[in-house]
């Protein structure tokens, strides 16, 4: 479906766009423009038009874009038209923040399922789910054909558990344990690294 | 310090880079190359020489990069030198996730204040320190000098948060709330947004 010639940067562009082009609709807005766009987003119009253009032709010159269409476009580009379900591994604190995440619900990203390797959390019930064993990882995930997964374990146990996951078929993570991890290629990985956007801000605060 | 002329996105990988040599250095390894580290990243090795370019002449051509010279130096640029205040503002279980988040500690984010606005949860003790009512951000905020915030409270409350923050003089702000937040110009903001993250990699995995 997609062409391996569109930049991962344009792709990671796109969910901001369907973000703003949801507040704007949320706000009754029917047409929009690059301009607009860049202004909500600081990124520049001819940016924007060119990371759609990859896609096809979805707004007319000097029209600017229609909302509703350029929301489901993107979702159709995205993979988004249908529910996605979703692995959580890691079942602390962070992990229970996940489990209740209100964009993940609302964009149908479903957490069916929760893991966690401590007796003491096993079998707990959070909203409708159970926490299971993480023995059972890769057999949920392998019969049930889940391709998306959230790691929330401590630094020490995520490779591990992300190596399960892959073997299981999962081929999409977000790493939210404080250490990298090594996927193969025909995986995706984010990191969720605190001390990355940390670092990356004190360059700028040293001026004053 | 810094020119303003380094794009942002140079800025974003430094940490990266940091991160990779720390790992080497902790591995017992003295010089590394750009393709080393390239291939731990998955960034060309001319991207990172030129990222590193910006800001002087760290290694030889045909040598490669002396590991601890080069750390120093990134820390140095990053302005990661000395340890940095850091106020969390939102002790649900995220919240509390992040307040004893092992690469925070470990590379000197210190987080000295917490603040809510729960009552039941203003007063409680988390490790050395103790949940502030969130009425007094501002006044500590401003009073210690505090110039880094982690915002971690539900989506309706963040703004509001973040405005005062930033009256207060916070100059940094990393966003966990599941909602867009507006800084003025002279604000950084990083967003933490599980749902970009998940809708970008499912644009990949429909081929199969």
């Amino acid at each position: 479906m997609h062409s391996p010639d569109i930049p991962d940067i344009v792709i990671h562009r796109l969910p901001l766009y369907l973000r703003t082009l949801t507040i704007l609709e949320e706000q009754g807005q029917a047409i929009t423009s690059s301009h607009e766009l860049g202004a909500h987003l600081d990124i520049s119009p001819a940016q924007i038009r060119k990371d759609l253009s990859y896609f096809g032709e979805f707004g007319k010159q000097g029209m600017g874009y229609e909302v509703g269409f350029l929301i489901s476009q993107l979702k159709r580009i995205l993979h988004l038209s249908h529910a996605w379900d979703v692995v959580l591994v890691g079942i602390g604190d962070l992990g229970r923040a996940l489990a209740s995440h209100s964009g993940l619900k609302r964009w149908h990203f479903r957490i069916v399922a929760l893991f966690d390797k401590d007796p003491q959390v096993i079998g707990q019930s959070l909203g409708p789910l159970t926490v299971g064993d993480v023995a059972d990882l890769h057999a949920v995930v392998s019969s049930r054909g889940i391709k998306l997964a959230i790691i929330a374990v401590p630094a020490e146990e995520a490779q591990g558990v992300a190596d399960t996951l892959i073997e299981a078929g999962v081929r999409a993570i977000l790493n939210y344990a404080p250490t990298p991890v090594n996927v193969p290629e025909n995986v995706r990985l984010h990191s969720i690294d605190p001390v990355a956007s940390l670092q990356s801000m004190a360059y700028y605060l040293n001026e004053e």
